[in-house]
């Protein structure tokens, strides 16, 4: 990692920190080559006590010493004004004031929240998958009043929604787009975050349902593997034409979602079915294939946080595994296995991922990164 | 259940007696009101042995009192002579040729073993749903060489299948054929028997592949649900037309099956999604409701051990689960939760059945009772 | 249960009927020769509504028909003056004030709950072990101001104290006094509670904590175990001398626990080793066999949920293990299993009981039944 | 590691390199400063292929790249015959044969097996314990017939024992002999390797008896906590007084273990209590001290693989934890919590060890380094 010599390393402050995420982005920070925690921002009921005193820490790593002492701020902009990104771990109860507040204090924010992912001038970025969504910040600074120059929020998905979109952006880049989408998930219990699920509902069960979650996943779905168009003309803000997402407008995207948690600590595991919209669809050994040699643009750029092979394949009958297979490259890729075909739609697979690492805190990192490398932290 | 004291009672044997599902059988003969264990037969090593000492019990009840003593056989027909009805819970490896020897000395089989799903002459019977299917069992034995007058061979289903079978009947009842069906199962590791799945394999993980079971399940589903035809003209023995099962043929059935083990003991769910052949498809409370008011032909004519509620159908949105529902009505019934449109196909719900009792023991115990109440046993 | 017949339904209430504790209660009442439900308290959220609007009911069995549409009242005594029995599944924030409001009126109180565990005129009555306790209640009465007539509490033990005073005191019925105990306990989630421990906490893991467990392992074992004695001279009420609980003064019990949470949810596993005051000390089938012909006074008196047999001695080296052995006898005995010579001790061996049945709900009822047979709730 | 530089790689191999054990010495070789896989040995079975297709491969991290494509070795000294290191990863039907072969083609075994660990002239290694007893190694070569002068055997502990030694040891170097230990294990299911417990014996569950685990905790601690000390003279070869292990002679040693199994993946947790020799025993804060200021011999010599600390004493009322805390220093420490004042005993305290790492191959790996760095290889 070349440039961390080029450059000073930038400040960065984690909203939540106390949180799931936000332990995850203080693991993840801490040993990052460009990023420096400057600010921890948690609960007023936290705030002032020195961060090792203020967590229960619930990683499998100890406590980063650089943070062990830090004291902990209440979530309030001042705090993080030198910060030139803050990333945000916060639940979504408060999420939403919290984050308007710190854009518009010219603060840039990488959201792990819900709350804007479905705004019409937010992007929703997977950073394996739809980078090219950062040109709709422009327009979200345009349209604040006062207008903004540097303050913006992005957010990144739903943990099941990343795991599945990313085969899926592979395969619609390979053999175009994809028009039926069935998926089935079996996500760990990590996902609902901490306490979170209570074990007397999980140990020897399964539970078919996590509230909200399925029409997440068919939403955001289609906002991110979709474009970025030209709205109708009578939207428009003075002379400007403004930008819309057009949620895979081109080819309608049917997706059916099925949800289930189960007794797993960590990593989402989805079931896969899709049907291409160009006939013949493509064979399993052409989707393997073509899932092996997907690159990132992340990667590519050189994201240091993203992941040197995208989507690992495997060959063995019975892979990936949560246990076994989550933790590969870091937990920034996504495994997939079971290639085969659907006797209903065209070809069926599983996905693994790991989703407090790229369903999660990886995914704003790398997306804090593509924001440097490309510029759009200057703007 | 007066029919206690009106016939005495049929003496049975269990083959398989120290297995799993042999284990199983016994808990629940035990205390059959019609049915008395008379013979218990395992492998050569145990034969010779007390039952106590032969088995490694494995039940959450202790071993009944009446086959604790009672000295193991070997699994040859001479031991089972007196036997009106054979239980098989017998290997796959072993089940072949011990089932063949039985029917051929003129004994009648209730096998939970694959061997002979596939026959064309064996029926498949999963008795919450297709009893008709036992029509197949004169030419099964008049073909036989010599023709046979008591002995056969029934089989019930693979656990999975059973489950989803049970509601698809229901609902083929009610609104016609089914064309296409999408399931994706979360299977209990007591499907795989004992010592069956490595504990380093299961805990806090999954495993997306089960050898075999998503073909069975698709094929399966077809004898089940299909009915029985007459062959073909030239499919005749002498001047006997032949029948066969018609696999669905009146409305091909377009059937895709992923499956997955995750770590609960008892009890198999399966998120299903099922297009209907006719226009318009039913609502989910049209589903609701043909599914609470199915009754099966078992229950009707008073088999003892058929539940009196075919499906339970759960309001709350987050059942069933294994853990809490599995029990309902010793596990003969199945539960069904959370129907609602599927956006791709018409409906989708989830399933829950107990995969060791009405997904295997219970299911040939049902046959068997129907056979009695049919007459097919004085044939 | 010939007695039902003798008389006429006891009428019974249950504070706290929404919570673990209570479900488990209503589950073995509803189903009880003596007991009926008549009113069921809970906090003034669920007040007003039918219980199973109000209740996320969690146990395996369906809510039982006979409260289904039982309207909840608030936890005050008005409601309950009715009730010849409450029993109190309250957590212990406010148990306190509640059990003593109802006692002030007149109301017998059979509690789950720690807070008066240590009062010195409340009998901690683990009802396999030590109802001769009953005997302190016309002394808590008497003391009362104003004295009362009918009006007491009785509490029964933590769940795993009760777990192992059972073997422990018919090892002190046949073999006299134990002198050193040492115990560490594999303890079910079901033991916190819901929502309890956290999943995250809890799958692929141990807890080595449960907090205040230790303590009250040691200290109520010598409440249970001890007897009762006249205090000194100059304590005493006008002219009589006061009785008192006298924590087995006669021989000194040194008693060292050590608690650890498990990944099991039902069923408590304790590792025991005792050291016998007596010299030599029993051999370790001398035990097995007073294990085993131990006899509750519970028992012998007619308790209709008393176990048959109190103490299962197992002979297999590898039982009583939780998910196998918790529901025998419903969950109202222990098992023991693996007895054999302790090189530092006497004799170690370990103890499984259901926690949520013998372990809290059950237990209670045993102590009313209790104070039916004996009298003590027409004083 | 500065030695790195200094000497070329020592060629080293692996026998049972297709077990449970053997994927974790090949997992941490491929990563090794000093130390280069040179043949991997394994069945008949395993035999001539390459090893990526004889394993079944079940670590979190993928093969290796420098033994994918290795050709498996039956187990013959003949293959070995270039190594300066064997380690034993073999299963104990097979060790002894295989192992004495190898000692006497004149190859140093590290051995996890537990063949040899009773044998008077074997010194039984926890390397962060006991690595004096390397000195009874010459007398092993002297009396093997003919003598040796390379070839000899060393074994590591069991993998409970292992735990408990560690901060036992610290203990006694800072205050003097133990006398009195009672122990109860909570023990992972990879404690028993591939495929060892069956899923349907742990999960939701607990087994409270491990085949001779008690027996061997009791007689390895004495062993390994003991010195070596001259035999009686007529114990003698030729003029040569004989050493022989003290088995902790000059305290005796009382030792009482309970072994229970628990669904864990990986960590041994241990309740330890313990009784001092001299009086008055330490306080719980002096015990802190003593166990964080332990330094091991690996450690001062500059065994690579030895931990920087040891022992980890937490503070937390609650940890350490499997799950959370095994990791650290990659599986090499142990970690000490609940250190408080046993109520029977002197102190109790609760340790967990990564059983497959220090309990098992990490244990080998550095008594190998020990003994290059103690010229034992050269003799």
């Amino acid at each position: 990692m070349q440039r961390q010599a080029d450059r000073p390393p930038v400040k960065v402050g984690v909203l939540g920190a106390t949180g799931t995420v936000g332990q995850r982005f203080i693991t993840l920070l801490s040993a990052h080559p460009w990023f420096a925690i400057h600010v921890l921002g948690a609960s007023s009921r936290s705030a002032g006590k020195p961060y090792a005193a203020a967590v229960n820490w619930k990683q499998v790593t100890l406590i980063p010493n650089a943070v062990r002492d830090m004291i902990v701020q209440e979530c309030k902009p001042e705090a993080f004004i030198e910060c030139a990104v803050v990333f945000s771990g916060l639940d979504a109860d408060v999420a939403g004031d919290i984050e308007t507040a710190f854009r518009a204090a010219e603060l840039p924010v990488f959201s792990n929240a819900k709350n804007f992912r479905r705004d019409p001038h937010v992007p929703l970025i997977v950073p394996l998958v739809n980078p090219g969504h950062f040109s709709i910040i422009r327009q979200q600074q345009l349209l604040h009043s006062p207008p903004l120059t540097k303050g913006f929020i992005v957010t990144n998905a739903n943990c099941s929604t990343t795991a599945h979109v990313i085969p899926l952006a592979a395969l619609e880049s390979a053999f175009g787009p994809i028009d039926t989408l069935m998926v089935t998930t079996l996500q760990a219990i990590s996902g609902a975050g901490y306490p979170g699920i209570p074990s007397l509902d999980i140990i020897d069960n399964v539970v078919p349902y996590i509230s909200g979650e399925e029409e997440k996943i068919e939403w955001e779905t289609r906002k991110i593997l979709g474009g970025i168009a030209d709205a109708s003309p009578e939207q428009r803000v003075g002379d400007q034409v403004l930008q819309q997402f057009d949620m895979h407008a081109h080819t309608p995207l049917k997706i059916s979602a099925a949800c289930n948690r189960v007794p797993v600590t960590v990593g989402h595991m989805i079931n896969v079915s899709v049907g291409f919209g160009h006939r013949p669809p493509p064979s399993p050994q052409q989707v393997c294939d073509a899932l092996r040699s997907y690159r990132s643009e992340a990667h590519l750029l050189g994201c240091p946080s993203a992941p040197v092979q995208t989507i690992t394949v495997h060959e063995e009958p019975d892979r990936p595994q949560p246990r076994l297979d989550r933790a590969h490259q870091d937990g920034a890729g996504v495994s997939v296995g079971r290639v085969r075909q659907c006797p209903v739609l065209d070809i069926k697979f599983v996905v693994l991922a790991d989703n407090v690492s790229i369903g999660a805190a990886t995914s704003s990192i790398i997306n804090a990164e593509l924001a440097v490398l490309k510029g759009v932290l200057q703007s």
